[in-house]
């Protein structure tokens, strides 16, 4: 509980909410009448409108990226690691926009909100989304805020493919593309991962064919074991190892059916249930299938340079050793797409035992590199 | 359906029982009373009953490990490409014996068999087992088949860890132990994939803490869940890429919450719904536990090597390059204690790109080098 906000902290900050009320085509044929986004923002815009930075968020992000929304608040964003005066998004330099993805459960529309045509909540009646719908309605909120052009889009894992998909969606609107711990498409292995975490939810009894609110129950079990599965393909065996080991929870095992024995068991469920009274059931499906969906090659029979020929953007991609969600030979696969369609692209991989998450992690060599790419951008 | 069958399967083969009055004392503390075995032999014991082999299987493996039960059945026994005559476990030269683990679901005593106590299924009060558990059990039954000593112990993943127990707690009674596609003691990710699997059994609602025979029901939500996470494990990235890739299941998308729309997610369905129905919930969590608990170096202190030291079997230790539910670096822990306690071994990583499902698959390079290992065995 901060009382006094370190230096290097954007401190208080207060969403904000941009009401939409134009209708938005989605890729999957239907639209949004109408929508709202919820965004913070830290520094100022400069007169000349050109040092806006978008933060695109992963699969359970929001807009609170960074600073406190009061002083009683326990920890600050997500991404507090690497915005602010000083750090790597540097708001002494940068405007920085941070929202709620539509289709979210953190106060822009989404499958929680209430449906205007049946007074009711959406629920699994809300349309899913895609990374370019993302976009898309990313590119309003930039209307909304007379913002041009982005000085740089940056995401990681699932924000760095909006990211990607901004310099393909919209080539002028980008000057920079930060792709981070990220991967041009999902794998087989990763639908599959997808796919447990989608089956634990839709069979959860309590989901209701996705109108649980109605009932007044949350999918809790589901959640949870979505949230399971998915922390384990967020660390690195290692990092797992090091963390919990073999780890007893008490002095001595018990020998039956239920109880937990190991450390690792005890973090699980606490994740999972933690994770459970927080999160939307439907959000999450729409996440992971905005996931499985993010193929940009596919609109060139799979070629990626030939889809990345028209971005305009210069592009930083990051890679953790460790990561086997997306591993370092995922980011590569996007390198060498970009390579082939001679743009300029700076690619580090960053040597880190933390797995996945390591993007999220304050380690010196990745804040050093990610401020050098940052610091170089004209403004 | 084969008519007649082919010259290197044992052909027809009939399961047996063997039952055992004599209380068995367990690692938890507690002990059956008495419990029946179920198994299979294929082969002849020779006259100086030197050449009997024992199988081990692994989590959801059983008795029936080659031939056929009848003319009509579909496929033959889980690993009928090693063993049958000019396979690498020879029945021309060795009698094999190949049984269904206690606590097991394919007729040996275990939680949906009858407790004598109360006249119903134990469920979850079936005590739970460890792999010193299964090899004292499977001691018995080798006193009652007349083999004072096994030429080899012999197992993949879980069945390799009941293979190295062999070694250590009867070494007097088992020549060579093979392990293959296993491991020391399982990793905190091994453990926490066992636990999502648990924590998705636990949580179905017709689990009924554990007694769902008797409301005739089956948690088969829950061991579906289980069954989709542990098949992920044991492919690799690349197999399911290279069976499934991003093919999609239909002609186009649908862009629903819950519709199949990559092959991944059909077959993974097909694999827990299919498994859900044959498998029993409970004997799925002791399995489970069984792994977790392994860890025979904890006797002394962490040292494996000395763990190893009483052993005076040979070893055979094999791995295959793309499985990282137990990699290759997992059979080494194993090789280099050996070697710390001087004993023999012949240890092999086969390039394969199966994962860890590559134990089960006739793969040139495994046949030969199994196969060559055996024929070694003096009888």
């Amino acid at each position: 509980m901060p009382t006094v906000f370190s230096e290097d902290s954007v401190g208080l900050v207060t969403p904000q909410v941009a009401h939409f009320a134009e209708p938005l085509a989605l890729a999957c044929g239907r639209s949004l009448a109408d929508y709202r986004l919820v965004y913070e923002t830290y520094g100022e815009l400069n007169a000349a409108r050109s040092n806006a930075v978008l933060i695109c968020h992963a699969l359970s992000g929001h807009h609170h990226a960074a600073g406190y929304h009061s002083a009683d608040e326990r920890k600050p964003g997500w991404w507090d690691s690497c915005i602010g005066p000083g750090k790597p998004i540097d708001t002494r330099k940068f405007f920085v926009v941070s929202l709620n993805n539509l289709g979210g459960c953190n106060g822009s529309t989404g499958p929680s909100s209430v449906n205007p045509a049946t007074g009711k909540p959406f629920g699994a009646d809300f349309p899913v989304m895609t990374v370019e719908d993302w976009v898309n309605s990313q590119a309003r909120l930039a209307d909304l805020l007379g913002i041009g052009q982005w000085a740089a889009v940056v995401g990681g894992s699932l924000g760095g493919m909006q990211a990607l998909q901004w310099s393909i969606s919209h080539p002028e609107r980008i000057r920079h593309c930060l792709a981070i711990a990220s991967a041009p498409k999902l794998s087989a292995q990763n639908i599959a991962f997808n796919e447990v975490a989608r089956q634990a939810i839709l069979t959860d009894p309590e989901f209701h064919g996705g109108h649980f609110q109605e009932q007044n129950v949350i999918p809790k079990r589901g959640l949870m074991l979505a949230r399971m599965v998915g922390h384990i393909t967020y660390l690195s065996d290692d990092a797992m190892g090091e963390k919990f080991g073999r780890g007893l929870k008490s002095e001595k095992l018990n020998y039956d059916f239920h109880s937990v024995e190991f450390q690792v068991e005890s973090y699980l469920r606490y994740q999972g249930e933690e994770f459970s009274g927080r999160f939307d059931a439907n959000t999450y499906l729409l996440m992971t299938k905005a996931l499985d969906y993010f193929d940009p090659a596919a609109a060139h029979a799979g070629d990626l340079a030939k889809t990345l020929a028209a971005a305009q953007a210069d592009f930083c991609v990051m890679s953790f050793t460790t990561d086997w969600r997306f591993s370092p030979a995922r980011s590569r696969e996007i390198v060498d797409a970009l390579l082939a369609a001679r743009k300029n692209v700076s690619y580090l991989e960053i040597d880190a035992p933390q797995g996945h998450d390591a993007f999220l992690i304050p380690i010196p060599r990745y804040l050093q590199a990610f401020s050098s790419y940052m610091n170089r951008i004209l403004v």
